[in-house]
């Protein structure tokens, strides 16, 4: 077993992840979203697609059994444990425009521009960035179609792992908006384990 | 004003859009679904995101006043009127592979490739295509997440007008999936209104 990374709070990380290994993501304090996007490495316009996997999920909620398809309907990753399950699908990553735009913070920390730090050693553009799997993130959608972003369902402690369908670059953070982590940004751990584990 | 062109079923068609106008999307016979996605002409990885619409809306749903924003944050399009309110955000343009995995069909035509033949003699490349403007589609979410494509709430002579915030590169479509029409593919018209209509 590989040994376990710590992303800081309000920043992110990207790595390769071959197919068969398993990303374990975990919350060490509790209440703390990670963003997670993932894109083939032989071919980066191949992307996770947050419709394509509301799509075939036929759900906006995904949880252990649940696949995440890529932009081309391919399985990219499949969630092969899962403590919480509460996730978001809908919500884009935040970004500076974001905050600007919501909340009127100028010049704030954000997910979007962490991952867009963590992907371009490997070469993808920060165009090529949309929705993101927003582990642990709490969105419940109402009757008259609202969303809301309520406090993470995850304690410290909690997890999930995401085995890789193909070979990957995934980059993920630990979100960088008091809003979504209940008043205060936190760590987020992850581990990769090996195919056979 | 332009003169109206008819989409036939399953096909799609593109157009330049220039600021200060509008795009009438009409439903000519009712039930039938049409997918739209847009593009800033000056920069063409600038595109309609579904998430950025979703977050700022803080909905699922857009109706008259809504805005559609881009990946960059900016608005694109703004909904001037509506006679139907009925319309998704969650799901992506339905693909040949959608055909394949969710319902055995192979080689069934497909907004997805009639959005990329649209867009190809714009320069806009099938690889910057993401979600839509599913304009018509009835997607209720259920209170587990599970989305349901029901019969389109509009009848003959709906229309939904989207006014441009930006010179745009604009697709379309008369969307090919049986199931989500009612079962019956039909056209879907358009008209091009000058920015003092």
């Amino acid at each position: 077993m590989a040994d376990k990374r710590r992303i800081a709070p309000a920043s992110g990380a990207g790595l390769r992840l071959a197919k068969g290994e398993v990303l374990r993501i975990i919350d060490p304090e509790g209440e703390q979203v990670s963003d997670v996007v993932a894109y083939a490495a032989d071919d980066l316009t191949e992307r996770f697609s947050t419709g394509r996997t509301i799509d075939y999920a036929e759900s906006i909620r995904v949880t252990t059994g649940g696949v995440l398809y890529s932009n081309w309907s391919r399985a990219m990753l499949t969630i092969v444990a899962d403590t919480v399950g509460v996730h978001d699908l809908l919500l884009t990553p935040c970004s500076t425009e974001m905050f600007r735009i919501l909340y009127g913070q100028e010049n704030h920390p954000s997910c979007f521009e962490n991952l867009a730090g963590a992907l371009a050693e490997f070469g993808v553009g920060q165009e090529l960035i949309a929705g993101a799997l927003n582990v642990f993130m709490n969105v419940p959608v109402g009757p008259d179609g609202k969303v809301r972003v309520e406090t993470p369902a995850s304690k410290a402690g909690d997890y999930i792992e995401l085995r890789a369908e193909m070979d990957l670059i995934v980059a993920l953070t630990a979100c960088s908006s008091e809003h979504t982590n209940n008043g205060r940004l936190k760590p987020i751990d992850f581990e990769v384990l090996a195919p056979d584990k």
